[in-house]
């Protein structure tokens, strides 16, 4: 650990992250409503619509592009797919299958098609559940040339033999991956980290929930006043995105990233769930699990063998950034996941509310995650500073046990989310106490984590 | 870890540690009861008159002195505090409240007054306890000017109106901070330290059990021959002493105090109790709870949050002498705590008996904990060195396997106790096998710890 | 952790170490009883006559020796004993104690004697236990002069008066100490080591179980192409024949020595045990837990304070080789032990069976335990090398977490039985995963462990 001097934490997020705001929520859920039609894939229109409306909150958020072929670590970027329209005509020429109707209808990364068959041909290119026959499911098909249509398996069972037309009119060229990026300075060029992908269909908590919550998230960090870290926030398709990111910017990340979180699976009513970094340990995960347990409600831990989204990059043996994610129902967990049926009546106003208001906390716990150091070498006389009570009773011990807790595991090897482990006392109470030992000039935070 | 040959440890306290002396409890109460009635505070005659009491039983005691306005680290030695005469007449010129019959209806460093009020104005310098209305609390205002008088909140009710007078005859003039210290120069110059504190005024276990087991534990230690350890003892004012003790010792303190005990609340009825160091796995630790886990009946463990003695001091962040509490009711646990309840009724003399007794075991262990290492490169041939049943049985494999275990772990690394921790034996069967391995020259101490 | 390159994991062992012979057994059950009535002692014909017959079975095993009065560390080869015959007399001149009978009649390293006495004076060299009134014991005494006769208490009872005659034909001059060793050398010089002890008369689980079922993993392992690591095997008089082994050979072994096994009791038809190393956390520890835990039985842990074998040795502070101990019921343990009730009654074809094969699994294992080390930077693409399913569905992603999850773990500090334990699956999976990915250039082993 370097004992460099950090920049003073002052005001940080703290005074604001506290807040509950409970007008956010149905905000963000409008956001989700209006993002849902869209057309996200790897690439294509849909994500650029995406980002800009994005941008439309958070004005700062750039826009970056890879190009499609351009190699990354071990793949490429795929060329760039967008569909002009897709469906299917019985033999009656009813158009059954619509793709402007629900854009799940249509596998990702389709080959164009327009073609002619019975139903026996067509049926090779029909992909359904019977296991939840209302259920339209999401299928891709990145990386091998096919084509395909999604839906229920209860429209499937109805379809009688005869002729039927299907036409995909989609291209595959070369063109963009977009992603977005912010970043917003801090008094320290060390960052926090935050991750969400854009790269799914009309899907609501496996998708835009992350997308509307990290978008609130950076509205707010754009108004707090002296940050003590730098905020660096990516909307990006996953897999390929972070590994295409990753690529570009790994030195510096490994360099820079103090914590951060990867946003996932935020809207639902289920209760918040964690899933910790690969090495499980790290401040990061030690927030996390420090504010979920202070929030009033059980919440279930996750093992590492059960991630799923980009902690898979940014906690690969060797990067292994201090990421964990924070989640309601983990993606793959609820029956709804990867299906039309993970709709706007899937999420909630609260719960993406409640999910806002948590990572504000995690947030504000994180930008004032120093490792604290006391400055005297024995006890201070706190009686002289006005920190302690001037009469000494049989009840001012209690009184003053927190105060001189913390400032017994201010060792400069211990985080605040650990002094507040340590001392079995909030988060955010822990910070206020050291704010006031920093006022009065008893600890000074070295720099670490 | 040093690999410097230590003495030789010969002699040292074991032989005579074990020994239980069923009379010396009723000894050390008889102390008790003798400095009751001294008047001691964080400085003043009493403090003097307790040392040269102290010196009695221990001729080597030397008390030294710091002089008021004395700069120690953070704090300044407050001037000396004398009471000549404290008392409240009431309207009819009665003495309501007399500090020659209990100390503790003075405020610890009380201002002087001598001053007509109405029963109104008095009020505002009473101080009692609603909850146990027939206590007389014990408070101090050391660091802020004032003057009050404590009293049972029985009596405070019966006052009625009129015109009292309240009188504090006392000083507080340059003078100074008196403490006893005694060194017992061992074969090694680390050290065994010890220390109580004698600030408090007639209270039996919240002061005197601490400063008459430590007295009892100084003659018992002056008498054993060939201590392979030295031993610091102090008699100490609480916090203000500690820290001022600290900024003259600190660097000679770290390099030489390998394991220490901090003594207090030793006399009352209640079962043993323990609280940690700071670091939670020092060697004392280690010996007292093998020590406490071995005496045949439970103990309660402390969390190191709910310290409250001078080990805030020894166990400071960055000081950290290995430094540990072994007590009866902890300080702030029982009713009776910082109270005239606090008593020569409160504490036993078997109970300071029990206490002492259990101080020469953890004393007698600590002075045998080297860190062990056996001298041969596979197992030694035991048999012809007679630490063998000749004749190889069923049964002797058990016989030996204590002998044999305590090997396998004299691996240089390993300290006494936690051989015997690891051995599943008593931690003084342990010091006689390696005794007996020291004496057939197969294992030799290694210093550290 | 070195990180220089280890030959190819290909063949080695895997691949017919899963393969269950039951026929073996019975085979291993023949070989014990033929080997019974040999009688075998620290020194002496009969161990010849063991290594010979192990030979017939290994050809390539080489009969070492080691002449008596051989200073070893801190013990001394002993003269090499024989037994011509001994017997003892009734008064009526009949045989009524036969070491032709059964060798465990004659205490081990018994002086020769011939004599007459009375019953009285016999019954001083008399040997049987109370307890076990049926059982011959077995006792040695190999650094004490002296002779005795071993027999039933119930025999012992029916002793009527009278004049004895007790002859003992047996001879202790200088001679030789032999063991059996066998170097099997695969890709690598790193070794794993299994020994056994030979110096035990006719007791069936606690000396020939162990005998047979390493005879039968040395003809397997040298039937076996392409081992990763060298295979050093021995057969050897415990204690004695260790520490002499470890006096010639301790630097060597410190330096290429992985892992180890010391085979014990491996015949009766109790449940697995299991007995650590000093340590407690080597590879071999955690193999052992790994496989054992996989075999569908509970098995018992034992604690090192309780070893009895060879293990002592290797385990001996400072040498602390990684060996582990997986028997059946432990040396000690049964009732049988260390009497002619431990006899080829008490042991099964089945359990010596069971005890091969699970040897068998714990060697496959142990030869595959590389560290191994992820090539890529981020999640390789696993589409491209045909590893991942290409429809992306909701299934797919269960379908691909272990090979997910051992790519996570792959990070070059986690050997292969670790990785199995982090991604809870079975070892020979896990192995079979890393052969996978190595086949796919994705991992590389850095040596370690």
């Amino acid at each position: 650990m370097k004992v460099r001097k950090p920049p003073f934490p002052s005001a940080g997020l703290f005074g604001t992250c506290e807040t509950f705001q409970p007008e956010v929520g149905k905000e963000l859920y409008a956001w989700a409503k209006q993002l849902f039609p869209l057309h996200r894939s790897l690439t294509g229109k849909g994500n650029l619509e995406t980002l800009r409306f994005i941008q439309t909150k958070v004005p700062g958020l750039k826009i970056k592009a890879l190009k499609s072929g351009t190699r990354c670590l071990d793949w490429v970027i795929p060329p760039e797919w967008n569909v002009q329209d897709a469906y299917i005509l019985d033999p009656r020429g009813k158009k059954i299958i619509d793709f402007r109707k629900n854009n799940l209808h249509v596998m990702a990364y389709s080959e164009p098609v327009d073609k002619r068959l019975t139903l026996n041909e067509l049926q090779a290119h029909l992909y359904s559940l019977k296991n939840q026959p209302t259920a339209i499911p999401y299928l891709t098909t990145y990386y091998k040339k096919r084509w395909g249509f999604c839906l229920s398996h209860q429209q499937r069972k109805k379809l009688k033999p005869g002729m039927y037309r299907a036409v995909i009119q989609a291209s595959k060229k070369n063109g963009n991956l977009v992603y977005g990026e912010l970043l917003l300075p801090g008094k320290s060029r060390k960052e926090v980290f935050l991750s969400t992908y854009i790269c799914h269909p009309s899907m609501a908590n496996d998708q835009l929930s992350g997308v509307v919550v990290l978008t609130a998230l950076a509205r707010w960090l754009s108004h707090c006043r002296q940050r003590n870290h730098s905020f660096r926030l990516i909307w990006i398709p996953e897999t390929i995105g972070a590994i295409a990111y990753l690529s570009q910017n790994l030195k510096k990340m490994k360099k820079q990233i103090r914590v951060g979180w990867q946003l996932a699976c935020l809207g639902d009513p289920g209760p918040f769930s964690f899933l910790p970094s690969r090495q499980g340990d790290t401040q990061a995960d030690k927030i996390s699990k420090k504010i979920l347990g202070e929030n009033g409600k059980s919440f279930r831990v996750w093992s590492f063998l059960k991630r799923g989204s980009d902690e898979r990059q940014w906690c690969f043996p060797g990067v292994d950034l201090p990421v964990a994610s924070v989640m309601r129902s983990k993606y793959g967990a609820y029956p709804e996941y990867h299906t039309s049926l993970d709709n706007l009546s899937f999420v909630r106003p609260k719960s993406l509310g409640e999910a806002y208001h948590l990572y504000k906390k995690i947030l504000g716990l994180a930008d004032e995650n120093f490792y604290w150091r006391i400055k005297t070498i024995a006890e201070p006389n706190l009686g002289k500073r006005n920190l302690y009570p001037d009469l000494g009773t049989k009840d001012t011990a209690a009184a003053i046990e927190s105060l001189s807790n913390v400032i017994a595991f201010a060792d400069g090897s211990t985080s605040c989310v650990e002094i507040a482990e340590r001392c079995k006392i909030p988060a955010l109470e822990c910070v206020k106490i050291l704010r006031l030992l920093r006022a009065a000039k008893l600890v000074t935070a070295v720099s670490g984590g």
